[in-house]
């Protein structure tokens, strides 16, 4: 081989990938998914590359490659320019899109309907006064007469802005206050952490260097991890990022993590997997909005306590293990450095405060978007039905709080065709008397699988149109013509495979309605428990308020016919959305909401439901259609044909 | 070369250092000074290894070994087992020793005479009371009644014996704490770092694992840094130790030091030099101990405010530009993992606080050593005349303070057989009326050079003798027998070199004469100025107060004779000794004292010699031996032989 030769087939080529203005430059031949990896994308990958798992498959735009057939790839997607990425050599400058970039939910939730509906419910709660300040000083200059220190001068001008009982100055910052203060003449920024009456310096940066201050609110959640990035000055969202909770691979529900955990370096490993999780959220916010991670200097995370271990590096063992004791509910304010996390190094974060084990700061953040803790007459119910479940009751003068393990059948886990509410997924579906299926895609495309608001649907219209029975099994006779034999058994077909967006057959398994039964059982049993523990009947619950995305596009009508929310009047329902977020966004905003929060997990009394000697009873009664008591389910009794 | 040779040329042998166990391991042939820079042992050599400066002389105890014979090592003392350690190779297991371990004042200063009489003075402050504090609990198991987190549990036992606002707990610990708290079934030892009614916890081990907590006090001067290692359950000092200040590569004064941080790359090495003295120190006074690092919790720091600038690796430039403003005065609370210091990660560093730029923490931390800030009629002055020299004046109601350049005489820079009062210094000089010298060396060795005191004697005595005139000249027939010839000039001999400890003749010259007199003229007109500026004479002075190892040696007669001292009755004196270090062990025994040398710095009123339009007048005036007007020095008068 000359050597020319070897120059021309090192020669780079630029690889560009859609929506952002990411580009990395790679030798030519390279892989594209070395490519993306390079770029720091995260693209999922089973097969390790071997091209047969078909999870790694990206749209091409444009540009020349080499790439291999593959039987995990239709011809009509390849056809689309889709690719399999670990299959696919770059041979030109190329741009690309990987799909499930689509599948993020990149927006500004700010211009939102749905932020507008919660504005009403959290008007009081919305103000902006967070516990990191950026204040803008002007120091007079030194005289031999005043030749006070640097800080001093500095506390001599916050003192008259804010009334502070002691100023503290990070070590990192007391090393470049002598050039800061002097670069524009005195004219300086100081970004200060408040506590109480007292303020930590973690920045001071000459006003010529710009005055940009944001913060994060990111709700960690077992399957999915939400981030907003938000200007500190005025409350703005900049914008709104989502992807699953890499974590995954260890477990899709908490005890699996923990198990996970308990391995040899499996903490750290989780641990590091939620960390990049995060700092991917935090790098693609960045991008969109165009600001640097040292612009970032607060960060307010909401999330159930295992997350909080496992963000932490802390260990999760004793969370499991009764009595069920978390190293902390509280967690004290720990510097970004620490973590590792993608802002400023000096940067604080914010956990929410969790109320125990098995009610963590997500719901503590969630209650925050609630109006009936300001109400002492009405009851209310909370719920999170997410991948592990929650509940609350009471109003402004007492709260009982438990929690089940629902699983994450309604994320779209444990479900043959299951997907999160993404680009794609069937969200509503609606059977009509001649048994045809009408549905609704999120985005607009062909579907690609089914969220937990379609699955809820669906198992409803089967069963209220008799093609299940009250085990959740099909009707032979009635289901004959739409049931196909997959791998898994026998499956109720909701759509063909052209119709499909990867061509796939999309089906509902026995197995799968199985899942769904056990984690609506187990979500309406811990309703039942919790409520029977306070002395009330579920129609004394005057507001019945559901968190979690899940919750967003649920059809309650649906979920009653199921048996998953009791039978209440309709009005009495109400949608909060990723309230865990949205909590996390007001304690971000304001001191004042954060001090809010630890009020209401301090408040709340936990009642362990294992320990019920009714549970089991509960529960094996709620493992039927809509229940083994019908008469809990009068509206569902009427419409329901034997 | 065979095989069997490579193997043979690279045996290991051992190299102990005397008077501790330190041993290290190196390669036949391995110079004997990369031994010693392997062991981490500070060895002095200025011309990089090659054998001419003659400063890294070590004595050889047992051993074979290969030696180069160089003219910078006497036979004397090459018969006696000394060898340069940059000419000498390891061919055998060696035991040697440093000599200026021999220097390093390795003593503890509990048992000593000069602490008992300091104990007096400041029974007061002697209390054990430190912010870093350990206290031991036990945790009553939890049940699933009582399953708080726990932190909460460690919070909750806290409370039972103090009561604090507010617990804060290191996410290093936060990291352990379920082990911890498990590991001895609940009985844990927690470290606290107390501050206000603030804790925050930075450890907690279980109580099986030790109960040290120990604490380092350490006067960081320019020319000398010293450090007691404290056990803070008590406050017995278990061992002390001091050394050259390693920047003194970087120059000699603070305005040379501030002039090299200005190079580049000059700060960061000023900075790390600091960082590597005071390691030494700190690994010095463990080994001494047999205590781990790990061990010492807190750090408290008296230096003045140059030194404290560099240590922190903060821009000392506008410390000497008018205005004279520096980064700090009261330095934040600093973590040891910051800034690199050899102790715990968590550990946390009081610096002593600063009145300005010139009277710096050393200063407060040595008023906290003095009585006069406890009487309110008396008036008092303190002088730590170091290389740079601070007064203050005042009473319980009143503290003036300012600062003069003294310059490193006294600590016996400039001097050609200047030397520390160590091991071999010439420590008082008296001389005969024959002119004969009869002198005192520390240690009771052949004498090396002549430290502070000894120079004050010495030239007292060849002023009263008539052996120098009043301008500091050598009087040419009076002194003709004495006076030898020298690279520097005229020299008087105090000592032959057949009778000295390196074989080199010690001499006096004109320059160190001249040297001398600036420096006490330096100190004598800031003492007269000062008053000057209150409107007070010597004689209101009630009580006057010596700081400063060279204090402590110091005969006040002949300090007077040569213009150093206003001549005031001799009973008003009084030593202090190393009044910054024990000021530093006060504030680390007690949060009390932390709060009293706050207070004191706050009290003090900094006048600026600099800019009185008297100042050159009286330094002029002071040039003199022992002034130009002698009728200020009566007493002088009467012995002074024209």
């Amino acid at each position: 081989m000359t050597k020319k030769k070897i120059q021309k087939e090192k020669k780079e080529f630029t690889v560009d990938f859609l929506p952002f203005k990411i580009r990395v430059e790679v030798p030519s031949g390279t892989s594209l998914l070395d490519a993306v990896k390079k770029a720091e994308l995260p693209l999922k990958t089973t097969c390790g590359g071997k091209g047969t798992c078909g999870d790694c498959v990206v749209q091409i735009i444009s540009g020349a490659y080499q790439s291999k057939q593959s039987a995990a790839l239709s011809d009509k997607l390849a056809s689309q320019g889709f690719r399999l990425a670990c299959q696919t050599k770059v041979t030109d400058n190329i741009t690309t899109q990987l799909p499930q970039f689509r599948e993020l939910a990149i927006k500004s939730i700010v211009d939102s309907k749905f932020f507008e509906e919660q504005k009403d419910r959290i008007s009081g709660l919305y103000e902006i006064d967070p516990a990191v300040k950026r204040i803008e000083l002007h120091l007079p200059p030194p005289t031999l007469e005043d030749n006070y220190s640097d800080l001093k001068r500095i506390e001599r001008e916050l003192q008259k802005k804010l009334s502070l009982k002691r100023i503290n100055c990070e070590y990192s910052v007391m090393k470049k206050l002598a050039q800061a203060v002097r670069k524009d003449k005195g004219r300086i920024s100081v970004i200060l952490f408040i506590s109480g009456n007292e303020a930590t310096i973690i920045d001071a940066v000459p006003q010529s260097l710009g005055k940009k201050l944001f913060g994060i609110a990111c709700d960690i959640g077992t399957t999915t991890v939400a981030l907003h990035l938000v200007n500190l000055s005025n409350g703005k969202i900049e914008s709104t990022v989502s992807s699953l909770n890499q974590q995954i691979t260890g477990g899709e529900d908490i005890i699996s993590r923990i198990n996970y955990a308990q391995k040899p370096g499996g903490l750290k490993k989780l641990h590091e997997l939620i960390i990049l999780t995060v700092n991917n959220l935090i790098g693609m916010a960045l991008r969109l909005a165009q600001i640097a991670p040292s612009d970032i200097y607060y960060a307010s995370l909401s999330g159930n306590t295992t997350m909080f271990h496992l963000l932490l590096n802390l260990e999760p063992r004793y969370i499991r293990e009764e009595p069920y004791v978390p190293t902390f509910n509280e967690i004290p304010t720990i510097l970004s450095r620490d973590l590792g996390l993608k802002m400023n190094h000096e940067g604080r974060i914010n956990c929410a405060p969790a109320v125990g084990s098995y009610v963590g700061g997500d719901i503590t953040a969630g209650l925050l978007c609630t109006p009936f803790l300001r109400d002492s007459k009405k009851i209310s119910l909370f719920i999170d039905a997410g991948t592990n479940g929650e509940l609350v009751v009471g109003n402004k003068d007492w709260l009982v709080t438990c929690a089940c393990s629902a699983g994450p059948a309604f994320e779209g886990s444990g479900i043959k065709c299951g997907m999160p509410a993404s680009e794609g997924a069937i969200e509503e579906i609606k059977m009509l008397d001649s048994g045809k299926l009408e549905y609704k895609v999120v985005g607009g495309t062909k579907p690609k699988g089914i969220c937990g608001s379609g699955l809820v649907d669906l198992l409803a219209e089967l069963f209220i149109h008799g093609y299940v029975d009250r085990h959740g099994k099909y009707k032979e006779k009635k289901a004959a013509k739409k049931i196909v034999e997959v791998e898994e058994g026998k499956g109720f077909l909701v759509e063909e495979g052209k119709n499909s967006f990867w061509g796939k057959d999309l089906v509902i398994t026995e197995n799968d309605i199985s899942n769904l039964i056990r984690t609506k059982g187990a979500v309406f049993s811990a309703c039942s428990l919790l409520l029977k523990n306070v002395g009330l009947s579920f129609d004394r619950i005057d507001s019945f308020y559901i968190a979690g995305g899940f919750g967003q596009h649920l059809n309650v009508e649906n979920a009653i016919r199921i048996g998953l929310l009791p039978d209440l009047e309709r009005d009495r329902y109400h949608y909060l959305g990723n309230s865990s977020l949205l909590g996390a966004y007001l304690i971000l905003l304001s001191a004042k909401n954060k001090a809010l929060a630890e009020e209401i997990a301090q408040k709340m009394t936990y009642i362990e439901l294992n320990t019920e000697p009714n549970y089991m009873n509960e529960f094996t009664g709620a493992l039927f259609l809509p229940h083994t008591d019908i008469k809990l389910f009068p509206s569902v009794k009427t419409v329901f044909r034997r």
